[in-house]
Formats: structure tokens, C-alpha cells, sequence
């Protein structure tokens, strides 16, 4: 498995995602599952994938490809999208084309096995900071007031943490240290997902790319964080009163 | 989908089950998915169900039966049985053979449809007390020290929170609030998990129920659990320090 978040600040997008991928618990690997493009000062975007692997290495492939050949072939490219729907509903036809592909033609069940899931972000000049979830069916939502994060992958465990601390306005020093606690959690109950953790902080209105970071194993702050969260979330458990029984 | 976890303690056994059911969001009920049986002074048994409702209900209506039926027909009903290890080999065997008689013949789809999966917790007279997740396939593993406590249903967003806090020389009163925040943490973030709740505290050389309480909606205590551990969420949160960034 993979866990991946993308959160929607005030002040930008923040993006995290693990590096692990199994197949079964013998064969582990660390592959890299956040794709940046940027044309500084005109469109920074941020792709992180879940899912088959082949499908997900297929789809930028191809998304690189078309964007090197796009003028001979006279296909829009996520280089050349005008908006940032654009650009997801290029990755969602791509998504949708690979996946179809790759599957045998006899049955649903091969496009289970081939399935995915992306966490598009970014900005293009014109157009505001966009935060989107593309479906293996190419369809794709986007991030809302209401709906202001998403996670793909194993995205269980890290959910009630993200739920109850998230804060638009939060500093994107915040947003780190609670994306390593929503990860830590995930880490901590499932051996699918683990470091190094990709980040990518992104500054709104800057159209370029922020700064990337490799949180990588031992890293002190992570070790710290998850330290750090035990004990507090004991002391907060224990601050609690106990359920009075007669 | 269900919540129900069991907690072996050095003082005895906590079991918590919810009991919301639902087939589509638009069609909620609310079912007892705990079950227990008496001898006063001799055995104590409580059984917690996830699943298909159809099955658990049938396995439940089976082992009643058997339970009234069984000096004419010879066979060991769980009243009788002489451990919880025999319990749990006649819950298993009876859960087998329900999902087995349910299931169309044409296939293994239908076995997933009528699964269920169950915690069995109890102490018999001459034996310790003991807990038992009991699979679909019939066979099951019993809690140890290693594996203090099981789930069942939803059981990754409640998890986290029990790996941190649980001890097993933690008192009754603590365990129930443990319970709430690990239950909270799921109906927070799913929609199939609600209460009421059903909880019973068994203690162990007791051999007879504990303590059996149904946690409504609206129970002032769980209420105030629910926000505090927000608060107390969001305290931890701010007393972590900041990621640095350069």
C-alpha cells in the first residue's frame, strides 16, 4: 500500500507522500510517489499516486512523453493545460487509458489489479491553487472549504488526527508537524507504509516549486514528533477522568 | 459496517460493541451485536459479532438452540462445553456451516457476502480468562500477551489510540475510556459505526456477568469524553514544537 496527503492551505498546498511499495511482505521497495512539473513562474504542479505500480509509472511516463512531443502532435499537454482542471482531466484520461491497457480483456477483476488513485496539486499563472482526487475511472473533485484535504492509499488510521487539527490558516510548519503525526499513525499500525516521506510545500502566487524535503529514516524531528505523540497522548488520556462505575 | 473490540486485562475481560447496522446508508438499524451466556458461578460468556447480520443472527439462534437442545441430542452445546478453547471450537464450527448453508453453490462470492467474524470472551470454572477472534473460516486465535486485545468491523481508525494508551494492568474505569475514544475515532470518521453502545465488564474469578451497560446517545460522560479528547487533541498538537523549515 501507499499513504499519501495533500492538504489546502491559505497559504498554499502542502503534500506528503510515503515511498513504499510490497508485493507481498517479502518483496519491499522504496519508490519514489510524488511528481513535480514546473515552468518557474508560470505552473508548479504536484502529482502523488496510490495504487499498481506499473499503472502509476505508465501514466507519468506518458504524461512526460506527451509533454516533450506535444507540438509535433498537436495533443495539449499538462505543460500547455490553461487551468489546473485542465491538467486533471489529462491525468484522469491518462489514468483511465493505461489502466483500460494494461487489463486483460476478460473481466473486471484485471482492472482492480491495475487500479489507481491521484492527488493532483498546483497553480498555474490565472488561476488559484487547485487540490484534486482523480479516480481509476478518470473522473476526478476537487478541494473545497468543506472537503479541505485528501488522502489516498491507507488512509484510515491517519484520518482522526487530520480531522480534528487541521486549520486552514495553520503555518505550514504546522501543517508539517501534523502530516508527520497522520503518518506516523499509519506507519505505526501498517507495515505497507513506511519512510522516507517526499514533501513538497507549495507558496501561493508563486507558480514555482516550494521547497522539497526527504524526511529519511532516523530523521530527528520525525523521531521526535513520534516520540513526542505517545507521551502526549497518554498525558492527554490520562488527564481525562475515568468513566465513574458504580 | 460494525465496531467491536475486546480487551483482556489482568483484572478480566472489557467488551464494547456498537450497534448500528446498515444495507445503504438509507437503510440504518440498530441491532444488538452482543451476546451473552450464564451459569451463575460457573461460566461466563460474551460473544461480539461483525458481519453479515443474517449470519450472526443464525449462528446466535443456532447455538441457542443447542444450548436448550442438547441433552437429547447428545451433542456439546457451549453451556457444557469443559473450556472457552472448546467454546470457541463450537462458535467456529457453527459459524462455518451458517455461511456455508447460506451461500449459493455457485461460487466463492457468496461466501464473502454472508461472512461474519466474532470476539469471544468468557472464563469457565477451572480455566483463566480468555479471548478468541473467531474467523469465518471457523478456526480462530486466542489473545496474548503479545496481542492484548482484538477488533473487529472498522477497526483502523479506533486503532491507533488503543496501540498507544492500553495496559493491561489498567483498571476497569480507564479501559471503558479508552473504549469511548477508540470508538469515537471511528464514528467520527464513519458513517456505519453509531450508538448506542453496548459494553460488559467481566471480572475475572467472578464467573457470572459483570457489569452490562448500554451507552445511549446523548450519555453525558461519552459526550464529554468526545470533546474533551478533541480539545485535549488539539492541546498535544501545540505543545509539539513546529517543523523547521530553512
Amino acid at each position: 500500500m501507499t499513504y499519501c496527503v495533500g492538504l489546502k492551505l491559505d497559504s498554499g498546498l502542502v503534500m506528503m507522500s510515503d515511498t513504499r511499495t510490497n508485493a507481498g511482505v517479502d518483496n519491499i521497495s522504496v519508490f519514489r510517489k510524488m511528481f513535480l512539473w514546473e515552468e518557474e513562474g508560470e505552473r508548479s504542479i504536484t502529482l502523488m499516486t496510490a495504487g499498481n505500480l506499473a499503472t502509476t509509472q505508465a501514466v507519468v511516463s506518458l504524461i512526460n512523453e506527451r509533454s516533450r512531443a506535444a507540438d509535433e502532435r498537436g495533443i495539449l499537454s499538462i505543460m500547455e493545460a490553461p487551468s489546473m482542471f485542465q491538467v486533471a482531466k489529462l491525468l484522469g484520461e491518462t489514468l483511465r487509458e493505461v489502466i483500460k491497457s494494461q487489463s486483460a480483456p476478460d473481466g473486471p477483476e484485471a482492472e482492480a489489479t491495475f487500479s489507481a488513485t491521484m492527488i493532483l496539486g498546483g497553480q498555474i499563472k490565472g488561476g488559484e491553487p487547485c487540490l484534486f482526487l482523480i479516480y481509476p475511472e478518470g473522473n476526478f473533485v476537487e478541494a473545497s472549504a468543506d472537503t479541505p484535504f485528501f488522502q489516498i492509499g491507507e488512509t484510515k488510521y491517519g484520518k482522526p488526527i487530520l480531522v480534528r487539527a487541521y486549520e486552514p490558516d495553520m503555518s505550514f510548519e504546522d501543517a508539517v508537524k501534523l502530516l508527520m503525526l497522520s503518518f506516523d499513525s499509519t506507519i505505526k499500525a501498517n507495515l505497507s507504509v513506511g519512510l522516507p516521506l517526499d514533501l513538497h510545500l507549495y507558496k501561493r502566487e508563486t507558480f514555482s516549486h516550494g521547497q522539497i524535503i526527504r524526511i529519511e529514516q532516523g530523521d530527528p524531528f520525525y523521531e521526535m514528533i513520534s516520540s513526542g505523540w505517545g507521551e502526549a497522548l497518554r498525558d492527554a488520556f490520562q488527564k481525562l477522568p475515568p468513566y465513574r462505575l458504580d
